[in-house]
């Protein structure tokens, strides 16, 4: 029987809602943006699958839990979480803790509404439009149109689609199997989400024209050309080339003034403007009425592939109002120089090895312990150096001291990857880096 | 040139951090804990576009702004945002504030990392199989796979390609033209995303055949069957059923045991288990390393097509822990006792007219205005019927004193849809909801 109390103790009392919520707050002050950000602490604490299980105690019971139950738990989650804001978590493309960002996260997190119409996010539908104008105007384009999409992933298959649809609106209607077999172009430093879209969007991996890239990971224009004729003359129609703009390994910008020509030449898209309602909408009635008493043109829900949708806009307005277009571009003019920074310590350094000069801010480097120092001729080298990175990896993570990333690329085995992301770091973590890389390869 | 210390006063600065942050959690506490769940308080504040950009001053520009100014950036958005987590806001199919939910977003959002590997989401890859198994518990299964996805749109993209890439693994390399064509199955009544899902895969919208749907929304499943021999007969391979138990508008449940007697009879699929990480994966080496030294099984990254993706487990986890499986199950009890209770004071008053019986939380009512009543006879009554919903909601909004939504379905004009989701409801909200409509509508 519903009674007029609510029935658990927390729902209906925000006093009780504030006390949990003050709570947890507090962990996430003292474990996260204090000691989670603190150089002395840990980056992470390795636990073995197993015992990390027993240690969190994860299944989900019948009964419920106390408050103070409940904090316990949220301490241990952070406690064993790597601390992505670390200033020595140098893992992934991205690090840090931008308090701005956060803050406008948990201002998100905490109003809970979808992004898909003017009547239930009237300001993140306006914001969203600010936002996306600034960035437009940031690559030189004084009109567009665009959304935010859960990832970079995702957004590769949005840009597919429209390309696609760009050139057979039916497809959307009657699928691929009312086209002439489609061809894009890509370069073999592409993000492996090319391949994953065109297996998503029904073209197959088979469509994915990779085109060579240079020894410095660009896009090679004269290859494309080939690679176009090529597919024409297989009787595939080339319609989209994909170019990156900082490869996920090197960090490498095609260039897109030359692809660009080559795209004109062919009529192919290497950009897609002003097309995302048309291709993605469905206008379901019982969300974009007709009837509303607003402009229906502000509920902006029917470019997307989703329904629901998160708010995105407000993590990165909230940061740049903060910072002004003038932070931000210091950050990026800092992130270069502590980059240049690196490269010049790692040539001073015996023992680090760079890959390539580096054009952004990914520095791809080896460290070569002190057995294999002088040894780049024996036949085994290559070999022998592609193990020293995983058996490092192994050792900081189980310290604790930091995280870096590495990987093996084209012919050549195992390097670290370090991408100067976190506006937090100073020359000493990167002095911290290379000395930490001393000493847990000293002994190899 | 990069010197020691950090750039920007934020940065690298944990003091400052967590000053701002405190401050902007103080105000999500004063404003959405406090206020925005407050029955006296305004649901929204209603603003035209133009006179809410003015006042919200979204403009992007290069000077940064100062903590103050900040501050109330967030005050403002805020305010004016929708109040989801308001007792009187009926809009959509979420809302209401669960504070663990939200304590476990906001732990979510402070580690900021990313779900695709064990390297840097230890505890949430372990937590997300826990949930997931849990799920699959709650609908009988004791073994299976699965991944939290954006929504369900993206899940019912997932749940397609999956289908289509257990009965044809080809598909993922050598695209649809390959195949021979393909014919899904789905009711009237399903939601848009089966549409969208089956465009942005390629199968294009003709692929899904529509069955038709009882009085009730129910798939209807000797049409079921007619509508699989027909695409038999017109040379397409049917290979998917996509079901929906609680629709958007009527909360109708398909009758999946007869579906499923369907789907073995044809060799449908109805769910697909096991396929994620094949019908997915990349094994991009730069990420998913085979030397690394944990069991690389736990880089569940490859089962989706996303390469980032936030963390999703802990918000239901936390919640799950919080409350047992007993207080989640009391507040589905609770939810259809009010539902129930709804429905019971509609067929009491008189202006209100139920659509139909609900079976789920969905109670589906048109607000019959004086002057319509007693005149269901007249010529233009479902004309005019309709015209009332879009008043009385624009009229509910610029009052702020609560929101519904209402939709058109089928050959029924518009009505509202109260979708009792929020367990903070009482019974008291039940009747401000009837009262105001009846308010709002008196003069009509
Ligand atoms: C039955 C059904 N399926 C799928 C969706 C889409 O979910 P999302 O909004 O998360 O994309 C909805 C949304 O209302 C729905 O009602
Ligand atoms: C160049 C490039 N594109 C796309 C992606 C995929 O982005 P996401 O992880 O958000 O899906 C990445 C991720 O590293 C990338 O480096």
């Amino acid at each position: 029987m519903a009674d007029s109390e609510p029935l658990l103790s927390l729902d209906g009392s925000p006093v009780a809602a504030e006390t949990l919520l003050r709570e947890v707050f507090g962990i996430v002050v003292d474990e996260v943006i204090r000691k989670g950000t603190c150089a002395s602490e840990k980056v992470c604490e390795w636990k073995e699958p197993e015992e990390l299980k027993q240690l969190l105690d994860l299944e989900l019971r019948s009964q419920g839990e106390s408050q103070e139950q409940i904090l316990e738990r949220c301490r241990a989650v952070i406690q064993y979480s790597v601390k992505t804001c670390h200033p020595r978590f140098f893992n992934q493309l991205f690090s840090g803790l931008d308090p701005h960002a956060l803050a406008g996260r948990i201002v998100t997190e905490s109003l809970n509404t979808s992004q898909y119409t003017y009547e239930i996010a009237p300001v993140f539908v306006l914001m969203e439009e600010e936002v996306l104008k600034k960035l437009r105007a940031l690559v030189g384009w004084s009109s567009g149109d665009g959304v935010f999409c859960p990832g970079g992933s995702i957004s590769n298959m949005y840009a597919m689609n429209l390309a696609r649809y760009q050139r057979y609106p039916d497809c959307k209607q009657r699928g691929l199997r009312a086209l002439p077999p489609l061809a894009l172009f890509t370069s073999q430093e592409c993000h492996y989400s090319i391949k994953k879209s065109a297996a998503f969007l029904g073209l197959g991996t088979d469509s994915v024209r990779v085109v060579k890239a240079d020894e410095r990971g660009k896009m090679i224009p004269e290859d494309l050309e080939r690679q176009i004729s090529l597919a024409e003359v297989e009787g595939a129609v080339p319609f989209l080339v994909s170019a990156t703009s900082g490869t996920t390994v090197l960090g490498a910008f095609d260039p897109l003034e030359a692809i660009a020509d080559v795209c004109q030449r062919h009529g192919l898209w290497l950009h897609v403007d002003n097309l995302l309602k048309h291709c993605h909408g469905s206008q379901a009635s019982y969300l974009f009425q007709q009837d509303k008493f607003y402009d229906v043109a502000l509920d902006t829900g029917d470019k997307v592939v989703q329904c629901g949708r998160r708010v995105d806009c407000l993590k990165l307005w909230l940061m740049w109002k903060a910072q002004g277009g003038q932070g931000l571009e210091r950050r990026v003019d800092q992130a270069f120089a502590l980059a240049r920074y690196l490269v010049e310590e790692i040539k001073k350094r015996e023992g680090f090895e760079l890959v390539m000069e580096p054009e952004f801010v990914n520095v791809c480097f080896w460290f070569v312990p002190p057995s294999l120092r002088g040894k780049q001729e024996s036949p085994d080298y290559s070999e022998r150096l592609a193990k020293v990175a995983p058996v490092l990896k192994e050792r900081m993570v189980k310290k604790g001291s930091m995280m870096i990333g590495y990987q093996p690329h084209g012919t050549r085995g195992n390097f670290f990857r370090m991408v100067v992301a976190n506006p937090a770091l100073t020359q000493s973590d990167i002095d911290f880096l290379l000395n930490e890389l001393e000493q847990l390869g000293q002994d190899l």
